[in-house]
């Protein structure tokens, strides 16, 4: 277990579906903590960018779960607020206005 | 026409549909305008990362004509290829491998 | 906080975030809500108009949130229940049948 | 062939794939025919009106052959080219810039 | 209403949506169970395969309840678990890791 | 380049793409394949199963690079036009008739 304590460092939060993959389906599980542990480490951008990128992503993708995960995590790497905000305007820009409300929904109950 | 040029060194490149409506009608282009300038401005994200973000949402949303108009965008403001690779698996990781496949395509096609 | 009441005759129902901002976030809530009332305002289509696209556009993009707040904006603004469920078999067509039935959720309870 | 004629009256213009399926697959093509002419006809809202629908469902969702399509058949439905720029506000609004912009470019060309 | 047992038989299980619609909206409802009733039954594909391709299909959209309700009626149909768990994989790869991880969710509480 | 040659097996035709990564960019390439190979082997679901789901999901999507890359996959495993049609017509069902006109365009075109 503990690829998923690394894992844990970069994403700051992991999904319970993962940890209950660990028991009931362990490739499955193995295959997705490798190819996420290298997506997520420090890189050319960081995982705090990283997660920024995520978040912007879900939102645009209209996926509440996974943005609200991506935010839980990115609170955790101790992304600001500010720049979690700046994100949500480019979601707005490239795909509308409610990406941008439902973020900041979960950002302002999140950050408060 | 000088809120035009701040403009493009926000985003490095304004798309033709842009230059045409000045004309055509200004009142949209004034808003549009303002809106981007307001969008795009150096904050606590830096507009090299606002591109970068742009690029993971396009990519994503499988718009390829606006992930190509913000990849020329990024490189004319010196985002460098690496990260807009990195930027990319977040995108494969979050919305699946054809949005990187079709990321890395104009990449390797515009910074080579 | 008359451009508010504004933008409520418009679109029948400002959400809440958007009243929020309006104390944490004013430069932000000014652009979106000058944004918002160039958009809405009659001209060749009407108010009412706009608010059925709004309607068929989220049903389409399976923005269950921003549905039900377009959907329950135009009920105030006199749309008609048989105008939104037209709107909404245009959506099966071309957005697939889980459009129209979630669609046909939210007006079915709004408007018994 | 005479549903044909008749679908081309409600929607402007019938797409090559449905001319060629009336051969090679007849079963799915009158299955098609007869849902589209219910779903096109003059109802609570004009075929116009539904016909702008579709241009922003299908701007919003990036579908741009099917935007193309409809866009056509718009205009020999004769609706005017300020009812669709309008109505791709919407999109823009709800499903960001870029449905706009490409939107415009099929309008500005097709409408010319 | 026999028409809807038939249907029940090819998908499983018919959401509620669909039942009310019979009383309030006949005609749309015709439309709609005979469109459905030829879509899903067995051809070249069975209705099983039907339905781990409707499963797929909604995960990648990340439209979570027309998901929740193609997985009930995969279940009522005889679907093994393991085939379904191997078509999320695949919409994994094609659209990202949340549309997996939403599925197993849907998946472990439906099939434990 | 072993590893290649498994995977074009199981998939029929590798996008040239990921051709190019494995000069450019061996330790991304490396990860994808292993990963792709992992989801496309044969277990529960067979791979030409698994190609059909992959076409449903990318034509939903409308991911035209992917689509055709898919169908071109699909034949060269030997799946029958019949089967897609078929598949197209649940992409018809849950993401609107322009999934499955695309389709049909590809697939008239390849099979014919």
């Amino acid at each position: 277990m503990s690829d998923l304590k690394d894992l844990e460092k970069k994403i700051g939060k992991v999904p319970r579906v993962f940890r209950d993959m660990a028991e009931k389906d362990p490739m499955m599980y193995d295959k997705i903590l490798e190819f996420d542990n290298y997506i997520w480490a420090d890189g050319s951008l960081t995982k705090q960018t990283k997660k920024i990128l995520a978040i912007a992503i879900t939102a645009a993708m209209r996926d509440n779960r996974a943005l609200a995960a991506q935010m839980a995590g990115a609170k955790n790497l101790g992304v600001k607020k500010e720049e979690i905000e700046e994100a949500l305007r480019v979601a707005f820009l490239l795909s509308g206005m409610p990406a941008y409300a439902q973020g900041r929904n979960e950002l302002d109950a999140l950050y408060e």
